[in-house]
């Protein structure tokens, strides 16, 4: 591709309203541009990557043996009303009506259509297992669409969907696409791990996260040092520790700590660390059916530790979905701000953390605005709790798969993989003649890939203060033909158009830069939209018969004779 | 792919609620199913020929020089409303709120969204010319979707733009673009007609349509016999007849013709020709800005001729739109019935059409109800009238080319080029810095191919009783491997899996069926399918190291060894 006849679209300066790297260059390389909030235009280099990465995707299913379907956009509102999904879902349902006043939604994802499509097409277990894929735009009405097409409102998504008689089946669709996922990664020359994952509002059990690794991730991912154990933060258990609480020491103390309210701040007064603290958080509790039961509960954690949500959302006597009490409600429970609030005295269940339960001697509000306790002891002053896993996992912890210590890296999250078990199924009816003749609900499978966020994710692991590094895989151009003052030059001239004929008869993508731009802009442009393999040739090397050949991940510089390039080319250059 | 784990879904009954052979076909050999009205989910078969579709599309366009990018399919309405189109367009431009209450539509075109990339992309001469496209799926609220595929709701459709300084500019990249599109459909395997045609209601001025030729398509073209003439019968010119008109004979006479309303009870009453007969429509008329003139005019055609309607619009004394006369206001205007009414005595400007003004002696309505008129002449019986082209050519008329007469065959239209000129660019003010840096609109091309509806339409072309007969670029597998009782048979089983290794590995797109059926199950499905090339494997031939091959378009059978079968694959199976 000439550039002169091509809609590069670079852009020097950084994009005053995008948040993230990855958006920022995906502006400034040309790749994008929005529409409107959540919605973005793929300029051809953009084009160029998604395609790729949707190739990669596909035959990299194919090969797992899924079979590739379509299905519309647009859907009948009847399927998700007859999922339930209709009413369960907010906003981000588009719901629409037709000219005839029908109601549709637009597709943000399709289990009521496959499942409808199956238990239509599918009559007997022979025809099972069965796993169905599609590439298609989806479109969910995100509140707050952000960071370019990392989390925009309509996006390129792979979804597949497995359908089984038993749970084994699944288990086995499961682990192949599993491999699948590994492989479609490994190819895209991305730094990812699969983790264990909560498996949300979708429904199911088990299911897997992929993450790309990047410091900007917005998922904390916890790995074992010691073994290939790896879980999103939200899911991965703390253990209790392992050495048994002290007796306590102290006598209860009250102290006075104005305007000391969060857990830093009493730490400071009183001169201890945070890991001496129990935080106390209130929220509401899980009613029987006559609503007789406490209102709320309290969470007690170490002060250096998280709350996690999705722990605390499972516990029994917590109410779903996870609702904070007001600063109302907590001084009308304890009297106090909740800056002052702790465990002693509650009049409410109080439930506590496995690392807050091991503190002897600590400080927690006193439940009077301004005032804590020093020399708390459970048991002693704290007669009624139980103990839980409610905190997110730190760096340091030991790791519940029982082998080695737990680090914390960020990940973005670009595929899931879920078993759904017969949540769909069930609901829609959809069953099949088993080999004892009987109707059998289907257990089903899900498995997701995104296929645009893979292109920001991979920027945001990607890249440097020049811009984009794109792996070979998934580069818009594997070479970049920069001449330097071609337009002033025959000699120049000629030796790119060879070179440019030579490269792309030998199947190469090349981008020809022959704008008439001084060197320099030719030189940033190429390296901001991160092409691997960059060949400039000057006047100094051309009497030597010879270009300079740049590296873009490396940086490393060498010279190739005009005989070598193509041979050179393809020893460097990544097959796909 | 082994039959035995895809999603075959052949039906043996033909479906209720198709109305055309190609949507009969679609559902029969397992393409696609409907969702809801003109919502289709494409199966595993009709996703393989899409796709193929979809790479010929996209490898001739790229070899054409157009650029691929991806627009949104949700646009917001400002565009629309910038461009008029938010205004004129009704109902089938699907409008939705989003969850912030602002407006949108659902992409039936992209002309609105890709104007304002370029005004805002482009702004030197320097980069222009560009030609741009996407493949893409569109949706349009048809009134009533039909047909299938063939007039769905939700298309998946090829439409490109091109960007131009000048006319001259537009003209090269149209003619590039009537290539390409030539291209495609030659190598899809398709016989198709690129004929002249009207531009409608995208605007512009010249445009060109390419039809698949089938004799159940929607559109009638006319084609000359003695040159490469082709338009829509919409758009063909029907010559004024070459010899003069003869002198009037008879006498005016006014003859009783009771219950004679249609030409051809007239005829048939008087026992004349329809070719001597002259009927008389009333449209209404185009208004001065007083409206002080006719509010009606008559349109007079020999009785075996149509209107033509896109004429008679664009004649400058007619309304625009077209719109005919109630009963009520031809009666007020006449003093009959419409079956009576005719050209002698009229009160409103009389448009005649050139076939028409050569009769002498003709007959017509007498403004009478139940009488017509015999022996009628022009000038001597209606004083004042003009001549124009008003009706649809007929197979046997002079060509309008100048050589040869034109022949009427059917076309389903599959592709449509326009030369936009600056219709989008004006309205959106998208404008470059030219030569002498003063700003300049752009004129603009579009480009569209319906992907989806290529599928139906090639159908609807190659077919027979036992279902479709792909062309080979675009069958859903290449060779059907048929082993008759496999599953009783060892031998049979080694041979067709040894078969099926050894096409796979030459790269051959082969469906096994490895069903569990009888050999006449396997036969209808692959013929209905319509897999152009078919290996039947059974025991007979087996004993003789031989298999059968038929080809499905011609029906050829021949006995092929073992041992040849790759080879004589790779004579026959066409290269895509």
């Amino acid at each position: 591709m000439r550039s002169s006849q091509y809609l590069l679209s670079t852009m020097k300066e950084n994009p005053a309203d995008a948040e993230v790297i990855s958006h920022k260059l995906m502006l400034r390389a040309g790749m994008v541009r929005r529409l409107a909030s959540g919605l973005y235009t793929y300029l051809p280099t953009g084009v160029r990557t998604l395609r790729k990465v949707e190739r990669i995707v596909r035959e990299e299913l194919d090969k797992a043996g899924a079979i590739e379907v379509l299905m519309p956009m647009v859907q009948n509102a009847e399927l998700w009303q007859e999922s339930g999904r209709w009413e369960q879902m907010d906003a981000e349902l588009l719901r629409f009506q037709d000219r005839h006043q029908r109601d549709f939604v637009l597709g943000p994802t399709h289990e009521e259509v496959i499942t409808d499509l199956i238990r239509r097409e599918v009559t007997s277990y022979k025809q099972l297992p069965l796993n169905l894929y599609q590439i298609q735009t989806k479109f969910r009405d995100e509140r707050r669409p952000r960071f370019g097409v990392m989390r925009a409102r309509e996006f390129l998504m792979k979804d597949a969907y497995s359908f089984h008689l038993s749970q084994d089946c699944l288990q086995k669709t499961y682990d192949v696409m599993y491999q699948a996922y590994s492989n479609i990664f490994t190819r895209l020359g991305l730094d990812f791990r699969a983790v264990l994952a909560d498996s949300g509002a979708i429904g199911g059990s088990v299911s897997h996260e992929f993450h790309v690794l990047a410091s900007s991730g917005e998922d904390a991912i916890a790995f074992s040092n010691g073994s290939d154990y790896a879980a999103n933060v939200e899911m991965a258990a703390a253990l209790p520790p392992q050495s048994e609480r002290a007796a306590p020491a102290e006598a209860l103390n009250k102290v006075s700590t104005p305007n000391a309210a969060s857990v830093d701040e009493v730490a400071t007064l009183l001169a201890i660390e945070p890991t001496s603290i129990a935080k106390t958080l209130f929220v509401r509790a899980e009613q029987d059916a006559e609503a007789t039961g406490p209102a709320f509960v309290a969470l007690v954690l170490r002060g250096d530790h998280q709350l996690n949500e999705v722990k605390a959302e499972k516990h029994p006597r917590v109410a779903q979905p996870l609702s904070f009490a007001t600063e109302a409600e907590v001084q009308q429970l304890t009297g106090a701000l909740p800056g002052s609030v702790g465990p002693v005295g509650l009049p409410i269940p109080v439930i506590v953390d496995h690392s807050a339960a091991a503190l002897a001697d600590f400080v927690c509000g006193a439940n009077e605005t301004g005032f804590h306790l020093t020399g708390a002891n459970w048991l002693r002053d704290v007669p009624e709790f139980e103990t839980a896993d409610l905190r997110n996992v730190v760096s340091g912890d030991a790791s519940p798969c029982g082998q080695g210590t737990l680090e914390i890296r960020r990940g973005i999250e670009v595929g899931h993989i879920f078993q759904l078990g017969d949540k769909y199924s069930q609901a829609m009816k959809a069953g099949v003649l088993n080999e004892d003749g009987k109707n059998q609900i289907l257990t089903m499978g899900c498995y997701g890939i995104g296929v645009s966020r893979i292109m920001a994710a991979a920027i945001e692991q990607n890249h440097d203060e020049h811009g984009i590094i794109w792996p070979d895989a998934i580069a818009p151009f594997q070479i970049a033909l920069i001449p330097m003052n071609m337009h002033k030059s025959v000699r120049i001239q000629q030796a790119a158009e060879q070179l440019y004929q030579q490269l792309t008869a030998a199947g190469f993508e090349v981008l020809f830069d022959d704008r008439k731009e001084r060197p320099g802009v030719m030189f940033a442009d190429m390296e901001l939209i991160g092409i691997p393999h960059q060949i400039v040739i000057g006047e100094r090397n051309l009497d030597q018969q010879q270009v300079e050949y740049k590296h873009r991940r490396s940086g490393e510089k060498s010279l190739l004779t005009l005989d070598a390039v193509v041979a050179e080319m393809q020893a460097r250059v990544q097959a796909v």
